[in-house]
């Protein structure tokens, strides 16, 4: 029997359908339009295009969003000065500063700079250090945020259940812990996390009931590493070379997903998994951010 | 074979002595004395202990600390009126505000408003984000500290090996995960966190390499629950009816100590463990807040 497949793509279709309804109410009750502002800096076409994703994502929601491009040369005070403005206008709820920055530019002192009240990003540490502190309302990152709600509504609600994450990071590991281990919707689990030093990796990846897989390396993890009927979340997307493809390369995870669906009772997809999840979760911060401004 | 006994108090005098060192140099080096302000509001007799037991600790090394005694009824504004004289007075450079407040105090408020460069106990919002967003400096909470350098002075660095959290608290399980997980001394652990909401808890206990206990509940761990040659750190500490002692009472760990030292390699008691190196990280983190402030 083959494993449920958690679609990214139509549980983020659904959110947006929600979120949609929230903004038209925003508008309808509180004469409030959701502001996203995107922050692009240099010309990395990677960067623009997903800035563009971003974008045209909030627009069709009827989420207003302003894109301000600057040169590659901008210099660091330019760049919180832009951030300072932002986070000062009242008609942005939310700023996204898209990373990589230049070399020269600093992006700690930037996601610092950014209002926590409007970093929806949640990369900042004050929104971090509320997730951990328990204290007052924060954005969860994106991604995070993104694997917890895949979970949850495909039927996998973490709470009670022993998940094993793969990879530490700050951006994906750790704050994904820190969601799961709350007392908290999305939260309860039992949480192990391993990494690059965990001595047999695969032997307690196997303990996983649920295994979110965050290493950053192209096919990682096979069908041995999977306890048989376990839930697989993969947070990876690598381009790797297919010269047998039209265009020389595919787009794979950090899981064989063809040899894992074959022991797991549920796994999510790469591409099509928590790609176009973290975008969604963005836009949710964003409405979040107003709806709190509105006072609702 | 009994175990090998982890004394927090014989750890605590070591660093107790190093930090003397430091701040003789701070003195000399840059005519700078570390300043401790403690913040007591209300006649708590425990409240007043602790603070007494910090001032005294502080005075012993050469920090100079100033109590301030605010009355019960002390208001809210009042209280974050005292907060921001001390953030903004160059002769402090570590803020504690002992807690529980009084219920009419709002203690996250607190915490947040007081300087994240002078917030030694670690427990602010901008030092747990920093700590988990790696950027920046930060102060470690001082609890979680204590459990790492316990570990590490006594010979069994956690990197590489397998160390289970029972508890998952925002002051001590959580934040310890993230200082376990680190790319840094004391850190590159594999870390499970479990909680009450674990199924099996013993289960998940036995496979720890390094037993961490928060859990809050007195004499819960049983040898049943500890592997063969794990280390067995103690952070709980209760006051226990006892009938047969002079006091009618006794002070004991989450641990039964007596029967997990004989399958334990390495175990710190309780009394006598966590509880010393705790003042001891705060002051070590007041001499720290100092250093950064002389640029050294």
């Amino acid at each position: 029997m083959s494993a449920q497949i958690i679609s990214g793509t139509e549980i983020a279709a659904r959110i947006r359908e929600e979120l949609t309804a929230k903004v038209t109410g925003l508008k309808r009750d509180h004469g409030l339009t959701p502001g996203l502002a995107t922050v692009l800096v240099g010309d990395d076409p990677a960067s623009h295009m997903y800035v563009g994703m971003k974008n045209k994502a909030a627009a069709k929601m009827g989420i207003h969003s302003r894109q301000i491009t600057l040169a590659a040369d901008t210099s660091q005070d330019e760049l919180l000065g832009v951030v300072a403005g932002l986070n000062a206008d009242p008609d942005i709820h939310g700023i996204l500063v898209q990373f990589p920055l230049p070399d020269h530019l600093d992006e700690a002192r930037v996601t610092e700079a950014t209002s926590p009240d409007k970093d929806v990003d949640g990369l900042g540490p004050m929104n971090a250090g509320r997730l951990m502190t328990g204290s007052g309302e924060f954005f969860a990152p994106c991604t995070p945020a993104a694997v917890i709600e895949m979970l949850v509504r495909s039927g996998h609600d973490p709470a009670g259940r022993h998940v094993v994450v793969l990879g530490r990071s700050n951006l994906v590991g750790q704050p994904l812990a820190n969601l799961l281990l709350r007392k908290a919707p999305g939260g309860n689990a039992t949480v192990t996390v391993c990494h690059s030093r965990t001595p047999d990796l695969a032997a307690v990846a196997r303990t996983a009931e649920i295994l979110v897989v965050a290493i950053g390396r192209p096919e990682m993890i096979t069908a041995a590493m999977v306890a048989p009927g376990a839930v697989v979340i993969d947070v990876g997307t690598h381009r790797v070379d297919d010269p047998a493809s039209e265009k020389g390369y595919r787009v794979c995870g950090d899981v064989r997903f063809d040899e894992v669906k074959e022991v797991a009772a549920a796994i999510s997809p790469s591409p099509g998994g928590v790609g176009p999840m973290t975008i969604t979760m963005l836009l949710s911060n964003t409405v979040a951010s107003a709806a709190r401004s509105a006072g609702s």
